[in-house]
């Protein structure tokens, strides 16, 4: 079985990044991070991937004249690698059909809400400030909306009486770190199968 | 302790509030339902009422010139019997602002769904069709929008691979019988605080 070839999208800290390399050190994943991508030069992602001796590059938007066009230098980038899955953690940018037309259902997205609430930047503060009492963690393929793309996995967690932001965003982060990589090893499994907007797991 | 005067408006079969006068008989419900109102002539609902000694009343809207004159005519019914807590146990009508500025934060309705995803009438099919892996029931106050009201619980359901409207519709039906009833003791006991948007259970 060929492995999967993942490249991994920052913007920050990666600390989702960080438990797919862990997954993928411990062959839980049956692939392979071949690029991780910033578009923030002092991302310490970048810095996580080089420790576990994985290629890390800046890409510059700055250095491109429209979004397009750093767009189409990512798809140059993943194509060089061929990679079978783009994955996003932290990635802060919008990705724009040049990249999601080339690879169709192989970009996914982690997401600390249970979409379709409390889509976009902010999703824990959302919730606490719309006063639910479950929201939780989605995993979900990209499209060309915002959080919109066919859901995955989720799971629930549940908000405390007494929850500040703090407290419900390290409980989201825990479940982010254990949901994200076994979405990665069912992608990699070749087990998700997606008729219309619903996913099924093989 | 005073005992909390209860009305429940229904239109349909009436499972929940089968539910709640089986709580409000068991005594885990500080309270009694005085009245169930429906707004549809036969509706089981009132039936099951009357079976357990409870008075069920059709009010039909199409006796009052406007909704507003319907509201009214509701307000009138609730005030004489000294109605503490409304719940909305099925009831197809938007309560209008006649009723809610007589009962603010008086009136609770159930949703088969996690607020505040897929308010309105099919929250469990728009949920399925969706493709979400976690739906789930609210409780909340009402206020003047949709499905809007500060929530009150929730509970989360998942949904599994194989699932059709039946199979999901069951297992949300069963969290809503063992929650509202939970809710609605929480109010009768005075344990219930808002706070904006947020509902704390003391």
């Amino acid at each position: 079985m060929k492995k999967c070839r993942i490249s991994v999208l920052v913007s920050g800290n990666g600390t989702n990044l960080e438990a797919i390399l862990k997954s993928v050190e411990e062959e839980d994943i049956p692939g392979e991070i071949v690029v991780v991508i910033s578009n923030v030069e002092d991302a310490y992602a970048l810095v996580r991937a080089r420790n576990h001796g994985v290629e890390a590059r800046w890409v510059d938007p700055k250095a491109f004249p429209t979004r397009a066009d750093y767009d189409r230098d990512l798809v140059r980038i993943l194509s060089s690698k061929q990679v079978d899955l783009v994955v996003l953690a932290g990635y802060m940018l919008l990705l724009g059909p040049e990249v999601l037309r080339v690879f169709p259902l192989r970009v996914i997205n982690l997401h600390p809400a249970l979409l379709p609430s409390f889509p976009g930047t902010h999703g824990v503060a959302d919730a606490l400030a719309y006063g639910v009492k479950v929201t939780g963690v989605t995993v979900h393929f990209v499209d060309e909306g915002l959080d919109t793309g066919p859901i995955i996995m989720q799971e629930a967690v549940a908000v405390r009486g007494d929850d500040g932001l703090d407290a419900l965003l390290a409980r989201i982060h825990q479940v982010e770190h254990r949901l994200y990589p076994e979405a990665v090893r069912y992608f990699c499994e070749g087990r998700l199968r997606v008729e219309g907007r619903r996913v099924f797991i093989d």
